[in-house]
């Protein structure tokens, strides 16, 4: 766990800061969360938060389980949306653009690869796509640990090289139901619960979807979740459970984007509960599973703009919301220093 | 009203981009009122919104009622806030240079004036401070009609020296006072309801507070909103209101902050209704009357973070959103555009 030792006087700062106590709601909490996890860090009381070069890096990986038709796209858009990505046509590039956010794309395994030689696209495929949860295991075990291996990886890569502040987004036709999935089987919260409706799907795939999910929610081990992520995890999933567990292991926080990406915080706050100290939450998705996995994490995101993309995109919006906490913990004045007699 | 002429070519242009229909939620709202006052302006469907130059004017007075002790803080206070503000000291500020945001800061009637020859200072006074609320009209309808007046004047200026976008703060001890008996004067609603715990006084000045307001609101006409304005407003409410009409008439959107800016928005559409279509609403105040107020806009804020602050701050801490709103409008691909084929 983060060490609490600096939290009274990181309190004390704000609260001597020219406003009413708590005036400035969640972005206290926020600025209280990042002052603790820099002076610890430093060793000391930071009086300045610094944010470098925040990073979003979108996993993509395609999913068996898209053939079942459970979703409004085929697997082939996985793709499309990647070269979209690289191209920068995306609402995430758009979002990066106006927030000054840096991108990584990676390939954990999309069915059809592609060639690109930018700096900012990494290959890093576990296979050509996984296999459908609903009839068997997703990934192998290997595959998981090999996922989680490379996660960290470019984590750590993107954090070498100077960034600060971290972003997982992802790409991947299919992925709601292996997120969902993996929220029934870890929670044992009623399947039902759990799916959602994607992107936008019909009450028929509705509940196509809802059935496959419970085959696949019905070979797992609750109190296993590597076993729970090979059954029904996604390429992009598994590797997104590395960076986070890298992020903390780098005392670096990141801001959690909607439910796939949330999945995979969930599943990573499981294997390393000190995870959870690095969690900013940006937003609460309009995908209906998305509240109980904040619930689990007693997690209370920032923004509710009935987003339901994925991509990164809630992360990335919430980002200037970040840079406002530290600049009020970093630069607003005391009661003191203002003059002003309450 | 502001024609709809253009609404249907901006959905389609918004629903050609590379997302799942509505998947941008709120954003996507934002996209089209922008891209709608703007191809009003210009007369043809626009393929680009521009954002130039976003400022915050806060507007500051005293209140009369400040002295019954309804507030955390005594009148003084208004005066070294706007202090606070000339030197960059307050949140608002933080805001500022956290999003790149210019602020004006305007005397309406502080209790004590300022000497201060700042470009960004604007001194026009309708008096030392309002009249007791409680006891008799906080000003007379000259008071107010110059300070709409005022108000004009400044937008005018602001809008004209090149910003599109504005946003209206306030600081005033007391007008939390003065915002809920406007509330409840105009609407009829309860004064209970309208009345909060403002920055955060004690039960007991609460209750105090709720029958001072309700003396004032019992001398309202609901059907003459200047009336009301002279019996219970405020000199920087005034001049707020005045502001608003005039952006209106000059077709510029305004992002609406929190309680009292609300107040003021507020009887501007019930002046002019056409200012409701440029109005922005950015958050959700803690303050509790504000949710009846956006009630009765039929408004749906972006943003819920607990403030309770004023000065603009909510406002300012929105303008990312509009701006990505804005990007993903201007340069995110359409599925022809970038071969995505769902």
């Amino acid at each position: 766990m983060l060490s609490q030792s600096y939290s009274d006087a990181i309190w004390h700062r704000i609260n001597q800061k020219t406003k009413p106590l708590g005036a400035l709601g969640q972005l206290e909490n926020i600025a209280h969360q990042l002052a603790l996890i820099q002076s610890n860090q430093q060793g000391k009381l930071v009086s300045q938060i610094t944010l470098n070069q925040p990073t979003v890096i979108v996993f993509a990986g395609d999913h068996g389980i898209a053939d079942e038709g459970v979703s409004i796209a085929p697997s082939a858009v996985t793709q499309q949306m990647v070269l979209n990505f690289l191209a920068g046509g995306a609402a995430v590039n758009c979002f990066c653009r106006s927030h000054n956010v840096a991108i990584k794309v990676v390939d954990c395994g999309i069915l059809i690869p592609v060639q690109h030689d930018s700096d900012d696209f990494i290959v890093q495929r576990l296979g050509e796509r996984t296999h459908n949860l609903a009839k068997q295991a997703a990934m192998t075990h290997e595959q998981v640990e090999e996922g989680i291996a490379l996660g960290r990886k470019i984590a750590k890569q993107v954090m070498d090289s100077g960034c600060n502040l971290l972003m997982f987004g992802e790409m991947g036709i299919g992925n709601t139901s292996s997120a969902s999935a993996i929220l029934a089987a870890i929670t044992d919260r009623p399947v039902e619960q759990c799916v959602g409706r994607g992107t936008g799907i019909s009450d028929e795939q509705f509940e196509l979807k809802t059935r496959l999910v419970a085959q696949g929610v019905s070979r797992c081990n609750s109190n296993d979740v590597l076993q729970v992520l090979a059954e029904v995890g996604g390429f992009e999933i598994v590797q997104m459970v590395g960076a986070y567990l890298e992020s903390a292991d780098c005392q670096t926080p990141v801001l959690v984007d909607g439910f796939i990406s949330t999945a995979a915080a969930f599943v990573a706050t499981k294997i390393n509960p000190t995870c959870r100290d690095y969690l900013i939450f940006a937003h609460q998705s309009h995908e209906s599973g998305h509240k109980y996995m904040l619930e689990e994490m007693n997690a209370e995101p920032l923004l509710d703009l009935s987003l339901r993309l994925g991509e990164g995109t809630g992360a990335v919006l919430a980002v200037p919301l970040i840079q406002a906490a530290a600049e009020f913990y970093n630069t607003m004045a005391s009661f003191e220093q203002a003059g002003v007699k309450v």
